[in-house]
């Protein structure tokens, strides 16, 4: 192009044959507006007409060409910010085309061009800021470490070098067998370091130390979780049953050879029948007072014992749940010891063991189904902490109630209920830590002409990842506090504290599947390389949703038990009284809700603690006092109360995630308050922050319902969340570091990329 | 107790001893009722308060009797209705009792059993409605599934008896390669049924027919999904590739032996350092005009390609994406045709093959990495249909642009984004067909004193299931639309269609994680169990929302192409114009936004398919229009367009959200619409009141911060979800039969369970 008027055509012919976007549209668009322009000679007409001709398009050399000139002209004038004016400025500021301006910038409108982000085609090498953007240190990670290590800091560290060892590395064949030997050996060698054995009393070769014991749990499950549950069913479950439902005799008889592997067994109380409503359980043990004996049978195939650990290859004995018979009268269920293989592990007569199979995860762990055909145990094995049967062949126990004394052995059976969403977090953390130091160092993607950035400057990424750890963190708070409640428990608080474990463990293994699912996705196909062990963190963990009582119903006997706290206040209030209460209960967030707070969007109050808590409490408040309002009224209106709770159930789950949301935030907000390291508080009270926001917009929608907030702050704290995450994005490989995970236990190679 | 006055306090005994939830304070609440009451006698009294002794508890066969006395009392008088009603029955209506009916309502309040709740412990055999609930037949099962097969009924059922030959039976083996060569032996079989090259053109021994080819793909996913990938990497991806960027001379050399399997291949795209950037990949083809050759060379070790399917066992030949250079010019990438082994299947000189090893699911395909060490090819093997070396060895192309040139092949080959969601459907189909059959069956918990009741009868488990049913139901017909418009497209709608099949890949896949998690908790332990399926199903789909370009990024592009279509509109309107132009685009909606709109509640309004439409277009525009806007702002005020796309990444994704549910809500309303069959057309209505209900309940937050709606109608919604549910339960084990999935292919023990 010759004529240099002409070339303020340039950018538009260089963005319709190079824009990917733009279709056949825009070239009619375009020939529409040559045709229109008066100013034009036939003769230039032509020529421009020819540079869009869809049957011949110009050579690569041509648009280079373009692009070239184009290029020049920016270089020389950087200040230029339109399409137009490139125009004027590529036509050499001709007169002609200066006057043409509104038509030119009608072309653009018509075009969709228009505006500087047209001109970002043309830059190159663009510094943005979204480029710039990288990991820092603005903490001191080992102190960080200390704070969540606490107390257990040297059994931490204990573990952490026995699993570092090289017999510690990780098992590859695909071969079950194989498999579950190696774990075995694993976790005879943790015995052997006297870390089984550390919850059990000293005089029986124990530890005594049971905050010891959940922290071996947590950090074993850095390594590989079969381990952890094979651990966990030999001496929490199997060792746990006898401690905590046997005697004196029992202990002295297995306590030693449970601790040190002697002695391999099961805790054998789900059956095919009876998961989840386990009470049902169909299992019979049968006194005979003649023989002093109990004959322990499954009266048809639903009723076998599954899914049992420890049962298809290593258990030698098992505690049993089975209803304990007399004469014709059933004593509900109780527990006893039942002999599976002998010494060289032979089955013994009476017993059948099916073997589960392949399973989704945990494929180190010999789950078996157990059938007893009238195996007949001697009365001594009968685990009589609870009930027993006297000389005389009577049932004795000091809990008439068949229900109450079950659920009062379950009870002391709780510890499984830390331990599971312990071994959760552990995963959790160690998801996070391949995810996020993985997008730290994979970059896809950049500005126009600039390198690719980490795709961990993707605002979205960063949303996917960072409230996810900032809630990780959460979680490890309240599970150190459910830990001490649950060790220095008393009577008077048991109930409280079975509930805030159940309601711990779904939490914390819900938020372990959600941050896997999306530590998976946000590695892409990296993630599906079993190498890179996202597979084998996320399959395991699969199950811990269901283990220790399925979430759901969990959820809903956590609704019931602060529902029962509940109504002993409000009793046969009508429904104004209840209204009456909350409010009295309620009285400090109420008088927030007026119109100033409600909108209320400035950044001081948005991040504050106090305000955080103050609507998780309004929350909890509110969805137990609604729950209980509907269900009264359901039962008033002559509903079985079976039905009503049925209608509510789903109400229910708001109820509890509710109140485990407040617990959550309460124990990172105190465990925060505790921090004397100044930077490790500042960026901990960022993540605080981030916790109790992403929350609250993740329930924004009963916020705006409720009226608690309106629809300018509920927006507001979107934007504060995004902002969160582009302020701690460059703590964020730090934050992971600072979980302190072995490399050996990472060791995904993605984990450890450097460019 | 002989003293029939006494006997007033059974119930009260019976409850403190029986209820697992009362606690020690429950024993001194009573206790001290008991010393206050002064019409009692000291002997009376103390009569009274050693049934409380928590020393010396009552015998069992006491409690049974307290119980029996109850039981009597009600069985006698079946109307009454609360505790003090059933004191003063058991005290034989003894006047005094009568007298304190104040005090004994209080006891009631105080130890919170207040009502018909605590009632409910003496009901037996309860006759809940909860317990009635079951399975019905309310439409011809058969008729709807000849709805949802449509025109392509007699290909679905000729891929069925395939799949269910006993040749067919499933792979056990742990073993990689014993399940990789199952797969290829099942790929054969396919290929002799001449159902791999269905798509290709009659002249190469093809079908040509794409409708067929895609419902063999779904079809087949109701199998092992392994086949699925292994079937469309050879006839989807390495034939498509033949078939769509190569001419006449490739087409009669290769598309008949590859519909054969005579002669397997890969899709060589990915590499390790660009995946979803696969533009900037840096495999070279270098041109040599003198032997008139290619040399395909990878220049470094990330750059190798990565995931390919085919390759780490049975690809002879690949497609091969690489920079194409000819003297020192970069023409962009382009396709060749690279051979890989030999007949024998030995790897050629040149090649590396890396092996993928153990991936989380599909582990019967076979990907690699391939790396090329300077490999000569002939001129003739590049893919020459979009850009060719003429005879003086210049590059010439249609196309000049090398982006766009790209982005026009990858766009001839955009049918794997319409097979990876339809798998993925199959796959959602699969997973809730068992979870469904599995939860009407296995029964867990009951009404006091009534059997154990299907857990599919409980709220929160409808909750969980159906409406993800009737999310895939909805897909189901969106897919159908899609591939039709994939099927008929034509040159000027490439571009939506494009994005649309993007889009609907990643709203399928994500349908389908998240149905088979659900699947996965809700059926609990035996959910685990490989055999039960969900493990495979689970994990081979885990990689679909990264297959075929990662969802997120999907996306964002999505969005992309909805902005680059509303901005033409808008060009440099100021925020006013734009706020109008919504308004204008809105208008049937606008005139819905008043108080009696946003407020209305009547069930005619809720189940009304207008409204649910007019709310979905409404999100749809108005989260464009506000994402333009601020992305206007934010470039306007001087950033970086690529900073701005950044800032607004988390609003884009509710853009193309957005805009995919009012697509697939708007396809199952019109496929409703020429449905003849009127108990089909009813119970899919209720399906499409469900998706469009519980939908606008998932987006609640966001239509209560925008006004559209206030609190009394989301919360009526919520409602009306719960409702749905509880009236479709009785269908839903038809519904999910009509799926028809062949029993050999859905395996699981679970779904065939019969009590």
């Amino acid at each position: 192009m010759k004529n240099s008027k002409l070339k303020a055509f340039i950018p538009f012919f260089y963005l319709v044959w190079s824009d990917d976007l733009l279709t056949n549209t825009e070239f009619l668009t375009l020939q529409k507006f040559i045709l229109s322009q008066s100013w034009l000679s036939n003769e230039e007409r032509e020529n421009l007409l020819s540079k869009l001709a869809v049957s011949s398009p110009p050579s690569r050399e041509v648009v280079d060409h373009w692009k070239f000139e184009i290029e020049t002209v920016i270089q020389e004038n950087p200040s230029v910010k339109s399409l137009f004016n490139l125009s004027i400025l590529l036509s050499e500021m001709d007169k002609i085309i200066k006057d043409q301006s509104a038509a030119f910038v009608q072309l653009e409108i018509d075009l969709g061009i228009s505006g500087e982000e047209a001109m970002g085609n043309f830059k190159t090498l663009a510094n943005t800021f979204t480029s710039k953007d990288q990991t820092n240190n603005r903490f001191e990670i080992e102190k960080l470490t200390q704070i969540l290590d606490g107390k257990q800091a040297a059994i931490i560290k204990k573990v952490k070098s026995v699993i570092s060892r090289p017999e510690f590395a990780y098992e590859t064949s695909t071969d079950t067998a194989v498999y579950r030997e190696k774990v075995y050996s694993w976790c005879k060698t943790l015995a052997d370091e006297n870390l089984g054995n550390m919850a059990y009393p000293k005089q029986y070769g124990g530890g005594e130390n049971i905050a010891d014991y959940f922290a071996i749990m947590e950090t074993l499950s850095y390594h590989d979780l079969s381990l952890v549950i094979k651990f966990g069913v030999q001496f929490g479950l199997w060792g746990m049953s006898v401690q905590s439902l046997g005697t004196e005799k029992h202990y002295s008889k297995y306590l030693k050879d449970i601790g040190s592997l002697q002695l391999p067994g099961c805790f054998a109380m789900t059956e095919t029948n009876h998961g989840s409503n386990v009470k049902g359980m169909e299992t019979t043990a049968t006194y005979n007072h003649k023989n002093q004996t109990f004959t322990i049978h499954t009266p048809h195939e639903k009723a076998q014992k599954e899914y049992i650990g420890n049962a298809a290859v290593h258990g030698q004995m098992a505690t049993v749940f089975a209803k304990l018979i007399i004469g014709e009268t059933d004593y509900g269920v109780n527990a006893f010891i039942v002999p599976l293989r002998d010494a060289n592990s032979t089955v013994l007569e009476g017993i059948t063991i099916g073997d589960c199979g392949l399973k989704m995860g945990l494929n180190g762990v010999d789950n078996g189904t157990i059938r007893f055909d009238n195996v007949v145990i001697p009365k001594e094995n009968m685990l009589d902490r609870f009930a027993s049967i006297n000389e005389k062949g009577e049932f004795e126990s000091p809990i008439p109630s068949d229900n109450r004394r079950f659920f009062t052995m379950l009870g002391t059976l709780v510890g499984g209920r830390i331990g599971i969403p312990r071994s959760a977090l552990a995963a959790a953390k160690s998801g996070l830590t391949i995810a996020i130091k993985y997008s730290d160092q994979r970059k896809q993607f950049g500005p126009e002409g600039g390198s690719e950035v980490p795709i961990l400057n993707y605002r979205i990424h960063q949303r996917r990842l960072l409230p996810l750890l900032a809630k990780t963190y959460a979680t490890h708070f309240a599970l150190q506090y459910v830990t001490k409640r649950f060790i220095a428990k008393n009577e008077s608080e048991m109930q409280e504290i079975e509930s805030l474990a159940a309601g711990m463990k779904a939490y914390s293994t819900w938020n372990t599947t959600a941050v896997l699912q999306e530590c998976r996705e946000a590695c892409g196909g990296k993630a599906y390389l079993s190498e890179n062990r996202i597979d084998a963190l996320k399959n395991d963990t699969e199950i811990y949703t269901t283990f220790e009582g399925d979430n759901t119903v969990l959820m809903q006997l956590v609704a019931k038990n602060r529902l029962s706290e509940f109504r002993k206040s409000f009793g046969q209030m009508d429904a104004m009284g209840i209204i009456n209460y909350v409010y009295e209960n309620a009285k400090t967030v109420i008088s927030e809700k007026n119109p100033i707070v409600t909108r209320k969007t400035e950044d001081a109050h948005l991040m504050d603690g106090e305000f955080h808590l103050e609507a998780f409490q309004y929350r909890e408040k509110t969805t137990l006092a609604s729950a209980a309002k509907r269900l009264k009224k359901l039962i008033d209106s002559g509903l079985d109360p079976y039905d009503a709770f049925n209608i509510v159930q789903h109400q229910m789950i708001d109820v509890a995630q509710a109140y485990l949301e407040r617990i959550v935030l309460e124990q990172f907000q105190e465990g925060i308050r505790l921090i004397e390291d100044q930077k490790s508080k500042e960026i901990m009270v960022k993540m605080c922050q981030l916790y109790a926001l992403s929350q609250i917009e993740k329930n924004k929608g009963w916020y705006l319902e409720d009226g608690y907030m309106e629809a300018v702050k509920t927006k507001a704290i979107r934007k504060m969340v995004n902002q969160l995450c582009w302020e701690i994005r460059p703590d964020a490989v730090s934050l992971v570091n600072a979980f302190a995970i072995p490399d050996s236990c990472l060791a995904a190679p993605i984990a450890f990329l450097k460019h």
